[in-house]
């Protein structure tokens, strides 16, 4: 090697972005150079908003969904229905059920799953606010089916007994346009187990 | 709908992400998600250094390759050999005959290859300045096999005719571990019409 074959801003920059989750290295690099290519007024624009958000946006107070205020949109919006909550693992769940429009109730964000192995307890998830909450006629649980997933609703489950409170969780079965031969065992398992009466008979 | 689902800040950061090439909605919102989450300093690093390396790496004078000062630091190396010089059609090339450790000389950063139907003539690219490059031995094409960088490489031939010069181009081949079944038709001719006397007979 003869000479530092780039500018050391523009490794900087590219170290930077290759440190961005799913962000490899040649994808970075890229990025770099689109950066240096771009309008100035756009890479202070994306500059500014990387600090804004992350100044500015924190857990709501009440449900740990991201917000900008102490309580997020939803939690202050009087026509979303409050004796219903959600429960969900991430941020981007709310976002996922906002995007069905048709939710009218609340969410209620762990912050992840119950997980001994990696040293989250519940201390470690936003669990103790839950049970806390107060006018919640109906928990719906709506974690991922994975293992974590199954033993964090056992666990709220478990701590709720004896509230007069209807607890829920999502329907199990064959995801929408699947083709039996590619569904996993235990889905086709869950899928017959939950089977539903058509009324024939 | 009842209410925004998700904070202004947070959506306008995801845009802004989603503004990147290569990075779809769903890669911004998960790139988001993960700057609301990392610690502030990692963030005002990735911001400063996204700003810093827009405002100061501009075009070499001299090759067009990205720089710091004036010069860039291939340029201004003196152990570089200054007689040899290929011609690239983006810094990010440069970046590629560096990391092979072997090559010497300079190089020459077109800013692309000439494409009429895009509006790209000579003009649009750093072609004039190659011209007029002094010291010059060697012109080492090294664009890309794709019809635009043939006609670049056709262009600066015409151009150079009749100076005292040596112009090479790349060899055209079978690239390093393929398999012969998968090599398109027009690489196997090149490879065939390119073959090389091993010296039997």
């Amino acid at each position: 090697m003869y000479a530092p074959p780039r500018s050391s801003l523009l490794e900087t920059l590219v170290d930077r972005l290759a440190g961005l989750p799913s962000i490899g290295r040649k994808s970075a690099q890229r990025l770099a150079y689109h950066i240096l290519a771009a309008p100035l007024e756009e890479v202070e624009a994306l500059s500014d908003s990387l600090l804004n958000a992350r100044r500015s946006v924190r857990p709501c107070a009440l449900c740990g969904n991201h917000a900008e205020e102490e309580r997020c949109a939803l939690c202050r919006n009087p026509r979303r229905d409050a004796a219903q909550v959600c429960v969900v693992e991430r941020p981007s769940d709310v976002a996922a059920f906002e995007r069905l429009g048709t939710y009218r109730g609340l969410y209620h964000v762990l912050g992840g799953t119950l997980s001994p192995l990696d040293g989250v307890g519940p201390a470690e998830l936003n669990l103790a606010s839950l049970f806390t909450r107060e006018g919640v006629e109906e928990i719906i649980l709506a974690l991922g089916t994975h293992a974590e997933g199954e033993a964090t609703s056992t666990y709220i489950v478990h701590r709720l007994q004896g509230r007069p409170l209807r607890i829920t969780r999502l329907a199990r079965g064959l995801p929408a346009g699947s083709d039996l031969e590619f569904v996993d065992e235990l889905t086709m398992k869950r899928a017959l187990d939950g089977r539903v009466d058509l009324g024939t008979k």
